[in-house]
C-alpha cells in the first residue's frame, strides 16, 4: 500500500454519514461535517515541534497563536463563523510551566478575538518534542459552507494576499481570513474556496482535482502577488521569488474561484487579486505568459493530506 | 510557577464563556461546553506512544480503538450521547501505510458502533514517536449532563466494574460505559459521575474536591471490586491487589455518587457496586474496616490535569 492508496482508503473509511444533510462537507475539505447537525462543521490541526514550529526559536505565545490561527483560517476557508475550541497538549520535558501557560494564552487570545474561546483540553508531559492540537467548531451561515469542489470552467481564480516566504516569521503571525471568508459565503458568493496552507501550486491542484477542472495561471498577475518575504528569501537562497510564492506554503491566504458573471470590481475592493481562470480538466494546471502556456510543476508541502 | 499554579491559571484562562447556559460544564470535568450550544459538549484526548500505548507491542487497530474509546468513556461519564469524532495523527517514520490505516479502522469501528463516526482529520509524518488525538462531540439529554461536582454529604459511592491491572491488556479493549452513563443521567439520576482513568483514589479525590466533600471507602466492599488482572499482577510484582485496584488507572469504569434516597436494588441490577459514602470535606478521603477509618493515601497517574 502506498500513500495514495492510504488516502483513498481513509476517504472511504471517513465518508460522512449524514449524506442527506444540506450542509454536509465531503471528506478532504478544510473542515468536516458534525454528524446530525446542519449548522456546525469542525476541524482539527496538530502542530509538531520541529515541523510546524521550533520551540528553540519561537516564542510559546506565538506557537499557541499559530495553533489556533490555522484552525481559524480553515473557518475562513469554508465561510463559517468560529464558535469554540478544545486543545490537547503533549509538553516536552524542557517546557516550563510558564511556557505552557504562555502557549495557552497565545491560543486563547486570538481565539477570543475571533469569538472562539477554548473551553477545555487535555494536558500531558512526555520526553519527546512538544505536540499541540487544537480543534475548532464553527457555524455555517444561511447559504451554506463554501466547499473546495465547486469550481466551474470559466470561473476566475483569486487570492486574498501576497504569497511566499512565510518562514521568515509570517507563518506565526498571519491574520486568518475569517471575515473575508464570511463575506465570500454570502449572497454573491464564491463557487469554491480553500486556504493556502501547503503552497499555491499544490493547493490549487487539489481544488481543481476536487472540482474536476484545470486552471491557467497568468504569470503577470502572479508577479503582483509575490510577498516581500519571498523576494527577501530569494536574495538569500537564489530560488526565484515566484517559486517561493508558488511552493512555500503556510501563507494562510484564501484561494477563491468566483463565478464568471461576478462583479470583479466588488471583489478587487475586498483585497482579492485575480491570478487566473478555471479551464477544462484535460488542460491540467498551466502557467501562461499571455502567448504560451506551459504545465506548472506541482510540488509543495505534502503530509499525506 | 509550579504545576498547581499552572492548573489554576489555565482554569481561569478557559473559564467557560456561556455561563448562562443551562448545561454549561465547568472547566475540569470529563467534557467541556460547546459555546452557544445548550445541547452539545465535547472532549479531546491525546494518546502518546510510550505513555498511553506501546507501538512496539500493541496492535495498531487496538491503539486506534483505545483512542476513540477513552473519548466515548468521557461521554459515558457525563451521560451524553456521542455523535461524531475528528482525529489528528502524527505518525512516526516507522509506521507503515497499512498500520496507519489499521489505526484509523480501529478508531472508526468502535466509533460507528457507538454512533460516533470520524468525519475528518489531520495527518502528519514526523521523526518522533506517534501521537494520535481524537476529539468527540456528544449530545446531552433532557436532564442535562452529570457533572463531577454534584456529590452531596450522605450520597453513596459506586463503581461500575472491577478495577486494577488494566495494563495487562484491558486498557486497550475495555468497554466504554456509554449506555450505563446515559441511564444514570435520566430521571432517577446520579448526583455526580466521572470515569476512572487515573486510578480510583486520585479520581475520587478529584470528585470530592470538585464537590466540596470527603469520602469514606469500605475496605470489605473494595475487596469485591478487585479485578482478576489486579490479582494476577499482584502475584507478579508483590504489590497488594487492593493497591492495584486503587491506584493503577485506565480502568475506564464509572465512579458514581447516588442520592441517599436512591433505590439501591435498582442500581445494583445495573451492575454497580457500592464502595462507600460521601462525608464532610474535613474528613478527607478515608478507608474504613468497619471499626476504624484511616486516611487513604492519594496517588495515581498525574499528568498535570
Amino acid at each position: 500500500m502506498n500513500e495514495r492508496d492510504l488516502i483513498r482508503s481513509l476517504k472511504s473509511l471517513f465518508a460522512p454519514v449524514d449524506r442527506n444533510g444540506d450542509f454536509a462537507v465531503p471528506f478532504g475539505d478544510d473542515m468536516a461535517s458534525v454528524p446530525q447537525s446542519q449548522k456546525l462543521i469542525w476541524t482539527t490541526d496538530m502542530l509538531l515541534d520541529g515541523v510546524h514550529f521550533d520551540s528553540k526559536k519561537h516564542d510559546c505565545f506565538l506557537i499557541g497563536r499559530k495553533a489556533m490561527a490555522v484552525n481559524l483560517s480553515d473557518c475562513g476557508a469554508m465561510g463559517a463563523t468560529p464558535r469554540g475550541a478544545l486543545c490537547a497538549l503533549a509538553a516536552s520535558a524542557e517546557m516550563t510551566e510558564r511556557q505552557i501557560l504562555r502557549l495557552h494564552e497565545g491560543a486563547q487570545e486570538i481565539g477570543v478575538q475571533y469569538g472562539c474561546p477554548i473551553t477545555g483540553g487535555d494536558s500531558n508531559r512526555w520526553q519527546e518534542p512538544t505536540v499541540f492540537t487544537i480543534t475548532v467548531i464553527a457555524e455555517v451561515g444561511g447559504y451554506g459552507p463554501v466547499r473546495r469542489d465547486g469550481a466551474k470552467v470559466g470561473d476566475t481564480l483569486w487570492v486574498s494576499g501576497p504569497l511566499g516566504g512565510s518562514i521568515l516569521g509570517r507563518h506565526l503571525t498571519f491574520t486568518p481570513r475569517v471575515e473575508l471568508g464570511l463575506r465570500l459565503a454570502g449572497p454573491s458568493r464564491a463557487d469554491a474556496m480553500m486556504d493556502i496552507s501547503d503552497g499555491l501550486a499544490i493547493d490549487l491542484s487539489r481544488m481543481m482535482e476536487a472540482s474536476g477542472c484545470g486552471a491557467v495561471l497568468e504569470r503577470d498577475a502572479l508577479e503582483t502577488i509575490i510577498h516581500d518575504d519571498a523576494r527577501e528569501l530569494s536574495q538569500e537562497d537564489g530560488v526565484a521569488a515566484l517559486d517561493h510564492a508558488l511552493y512555500d506554503g503556510e501563507d494562510f491566504e484564501l484561494l477563491v474561484a468566483l463565478p464568471s458573471n461576478a462583479d470583479m470590481d466588488q471583489f478587487t475592493m475586498l483585497g482579492l487579486t485575480r491570478i487566473g481562470t478555471v479551464v477544462d480538466a484535460e488542460r491540467g494546471i498551466q502557467i501562461s505568459d499571455g502567448k504560451h502556456s506551459t504545465p506548472l510543476p506541482i510540488r509543495g508541502w505534502d503530509h499525506f493530506e
